[in-house]
């Protein structure tokens, strides 16, 4: 596996945590951040079938689901220039075959018509309320931090669309919308199942916030231990290791 | 301070943490647990005014409330056995001027017209949706657990009409019921915005959740750190502790 493709101005290659995995990354225009790679973790893989990473951005969500399951996984993107970069960093790895971006709108997309189904939907989507008077809209960093170019109504609705029944959706996001997630997942019929909060250290309140919900599901929520990010000594938690360094030999005992 | 009651068989008399309050309690009618301690501590209690606890048992949250605040706190209990003996711990402890028991049901309760509103209503409300078929549902114990007298969208919506804009309402559940507490309280116009979870060791899933909201709040929830029950030794972890033994001091601080 693994091509050579061209970079463009301001761009790198960076490892992804695997060590076998590498990913095309800008400051100016997109690099991946923690939230991803607890999401790309924390979602229910199927082993097979199909799976779509919303907001895809540079393609960092399905390059590490790539390493968890033999699903086909797409991943959609709005912005061109964040579609191509991830489109590249695809053929770097050599899995053209199974990671498919597709640029493109989530309020419009349709699936192909003969498979219109996913067994799980992936999203780390903007996560700030456009302000008012915001003018710095119109950059790629803007349209991937805020609600500009999708809300999180358009994104729970489009999962709800596009999920088979028990299908999943997978999610992360901040806690300050808890009730802005789940008032809207159970509105389109996503029931959620499994929560997980972040916390930066023991004793601080979460800033992040992980969820996956069920399509037409039984109302049952399990609420996980608890995930912290930083021990006393300032180092990242054991688990945090494990998910960052380990994924590697977890993908090949799973 | 103090009175003397009349005990009835099978009811005994318990130390209420602080080591100065004393309630009544029986273990085939009902007895307090660590749910009623840890919401009267994570409510928001205002200094003076009107508290209502809905759902209130033998009286254990007024009780444990009264050490925290000068406003006056009333109990709704729909069983009369228990809102007898609530009564009674409230004169044994000779609290009769701020704490008022009163026999009644949530759903249609009144409160006095020149003075209808509340600062803050808490509920440790029954946890279990009845079952079909469960034929135990006539005992105390079993109403005071079970869906039985109200559901818990009854107890959300007397919640709401009991409060006066910006004012708090206080839960304990079970995590499994957050989807349908959260949905339900925006559904009545109390917005969730403080939330904890009690994790029963380190490393395990929740099983309890205390939430406070809003009425008529903005939308914004904050995510407490996690409240761990027993440490690596099996003992209460400090905090416990604290509020199960320093409640007193706490009191006298405050």
């Amino acid at each position: 596996m693994g091509n050579t493709v061209k970079l463009q101005p301001s761009e790198r290659v960076d490892d992804l945590l695997t060590h076998e995995l590498k990913i095309i990354q800008s400051s100016e225009v997109f690099s991946f951040s923690m939230d991803a790679v607890l999401l790309a973790r924390f979602a229910s893989v199927p082993a097979r079938g199909r799976i779509m990473d919303l907001c895809t951005g540079n393609g960092v969500v399905p390059l590490l689901l790539s390493t968890r399951t033999k699903a086909d996984i797409d991943g959609l993107e709005i912005q061109s220039r964040l579609a191509e970069m991830a489109s590249r960093s695809v053929q770097l790895n050599g899995l053209q075959e199974r990671v498919t971006i597709m640029e493109g709108d989530l309020k419009t997309f349709q699936p192909r018509p003969e498979r219109p189904y996913y067994e799980l939907v992936t999203v780390n989507p903007p996560y700030m309320p456009i302000q008012t008077g915001d003018t710095k809209v119109n950059t790629h960093q803007a349209l991937a931090r805020h609600e500009v170019a999708c809300t999180l109504e358009d994104v729970i609705r489009a999962g709800s669309r596009l999920l088979r029944t028990g299908g999943k959706m997978a999610m992360v996001h901040r806690p300050s919308r808890l009730t802005d997630m789940m008032a809207l997942m159970r509105q389109y019929r996503l029931e959620p199942k499994r929560i997980r909060f972040v916390h930066p250290r023991a004793g601080t309140e979460a800033n992040m916030v992980l969820i996956e919900a069920a399509r037409d599901g039984k109302p049952d929520v399990r609420l996980l231990p608890p995930l912290i990010v930083y021990n006393e000594g300032n180092e990242y938690c054991e688990e945090l290791m494990d998910i960052y360094y380990g994924q590697a030999s977890q993908l090949k005992d799973g």
